[in-house]
């Protein structure tokens, strides 16, 4: 027996923006099973900005070369298994990309534990409300940056899907919270929707520190920075002394040639703050703990999570370039196959 | 009966260089005592080059005005005493600034415990080795930055009181260290007298970065920041994942307009660092416990401490001014009184 599964891969790295001819479309024949092997066929991809960045520069992964697999979270099932950790039928998440399906030893796998992927719960929050954006967000307010009740909690990309979480942990923590968007629509989703106490339109503001500072009267407790440059150090005028920074993304750095940086380090001392850079994958021993909690909120209606389901595989890369024309509205997760 | 007291107070902020005549001698009676109260006869005080940063601008505390005493710390003696904490004749060390005596409720004045302040040990060690220079370097490696036996420790301004001091303590917990310094002099001391493994010359390095990965090729586990700016942004391209950046000072933001700050902010995600801020008195109920881990290392002489006497209280502002002229060979303490 053989199996094809279609996957996008890179064409050529983004002169600028990234346009349509940056991906191609490649099928490739899956190897049979050996021992310890299992076959997956996925049911969901996702589409990430960040994905952007892995296809420009070296960060944390070394850039994507072309002819690789774009990067994507995937869900699906597992359809063949030789590996006694897995049994035909389990749920599965990978970060193996754009791919219909993939053979595996199991490594970078993860099952979906049923108690957590049941009713109401799809198996696509596993790369949604559970995914790497919502973790990424419960470990750095809860575990970086050990948000406590009653402190204030400063988050930028508060409508991004790892800013309305983190913003909804702090919530559900006892926090007060408070965001920063870039637009009026955003802000009313951010208190409306997610239930934050403040949102700034940054667009608004000509100064930013000065804004927090206002809606913000008693200091920040803890800034949860997916942005850097400008709005970091605009929090960081306005932290409490023993204020904690952590930094899960750096988004206005990325586009840039030279980073801009930030200026006010020396409000670390002023202030006693502590900053600390993190990334989701450092907390793999704690996911299901997380997921557990994260569940409990979704099904009480604590926790929100916007996507967006687009139908079929083809459409990935169109689904990707809308995000950087500001078309989405939630977390863009690709269908694969009808009944899912 | 009534004492008098000389101080050194502020004439004028510096406009630029600090001048002579930016300072001023008065003198001031002493009220007599009220119960509770304690009169103390200093024997020592010292001049430090962060007092600079006092006069000209707010920091961490706000900027000094003119007819106010010049920041400094100081060891006397208890002249006089109506509260039960302290007796006649007790060691005391306090931050009241370049004065001969004072009056005080006993209120952020320290009683130097005889069995960390007896022979070899003069009560000067209390603004020398184990001031709060000697302290501020203790907490940042130990507390702050938790370095560990057999890690990679790098220290700028290493030839100066805090680094100095930083880099020893590093050393006798099994750290491997480098100094960061500005000559090949300095950097013969960190290395020869201070026992430092390595040392970086950075007037001689055009790309320091580069310099820090040649002489600590397998990475930096531990910075300990006195400086900031181009020197932190060096050190934070050569952390070890999960290193840990104390920042003490900034001493190159102190004299420019608009802070430089750093531009490496990313590597904070990309290498899982923590950088944190901090202020020698957040450590005060831990001052004892270090006084003594320290006075074993200095009487087992595994901790030096450079310092020079100057005689004479009406010498302290040449003294402070000669600061900045490089003169100085270690810490410098203003000796009051000849048979201290």
């Amino acid at each position: 027996m053989t199996t094809v599964s279609r996957n996008w891969v890179l064409a050529g790295a983004p002169e600028g923006e990234p346009v349509i001819d940056n991906f191609r479309m490649v099928s490739t024949e899956l190897p049979a099973l050996r021992e310890g092997g299992i076959r997956v066929a996925n049911t969901y991809i996702s589409v990430d900005p960040g994905v952007l960045d892995r296809l420009t520069r070296d960060s944390y992964a070394p850039r994507l070369q072309p002819g690789e697999v774009i990067d994507g979270f995937s869900v699906g099932v597992v359809a063949e298994s030789r590996n006694p950790r897995f049994e035909v039928g389990d749920r599965v998440s990978s970060a193996n990309g754009w791919r219909e399906g993939y053979v595996s030893s199991g490594r970078g796998v993860l099952r979906l534990h049923p108690a957590v992927f049941s009713p109401p719960l799809s198996e696509r929050a596993a790369i949604g409300a559970l995914g790497v954006s919502g973790l990424t967000a419960y470990f750095g307010i809860r575990r970086v940056a050990e948000a406590r009740d009653g402190e204030a909690v400063l988050v930028s990309s508060a409508a991004g899907p790892v800013g309305s979480t983190a913003l909804q942990v702090a919530r559900n923590l006892g926090c007060r919270t408070v965001g920063i968007a870039g637009s009026e629509d955003k802000c009313r989703l951010v208190t409306d929707e997610l239930g934050a106490d403040k949102c700034i339109n940054y667009r608004a503001e000509p100064d930013l520190a000065a804004a927090i500072s206002r809606v913000c009267p008693g200091g920040v407790d803890v800034y949860f920075d997916n942005v850097g440059g400008e709005t970091l150090d605009a929090a960081l005028m306005n932290m409490n002394t023993g204020g904690r920074v952590a930094i899960s993304g750096q988004v206005s750095e990325y586009a840039r040639v030279q980073p801009r940086g930030i200026r006010a380090v020396g409000e670390m001392i002023n202030r006693r703050l502590t900053m600390t850079g993190f990334v989701v994958w450092d907390f793999l021993p704690h996911f299901r703990q997380a997921m557990s909690e994260m569940r409990e909120w979704i099904v009480s209606d604590r926790l929100v999570f916007r996507e967006e389901i687009i139908d079929g595989f083809e459409n990935a890369p169109e689904a990707f370039l809308g995000l950087f024309r500001g078309e989405n509205r939630g977390r863009r997760l690709i269908r694969l196959v009808s009944d899912a």
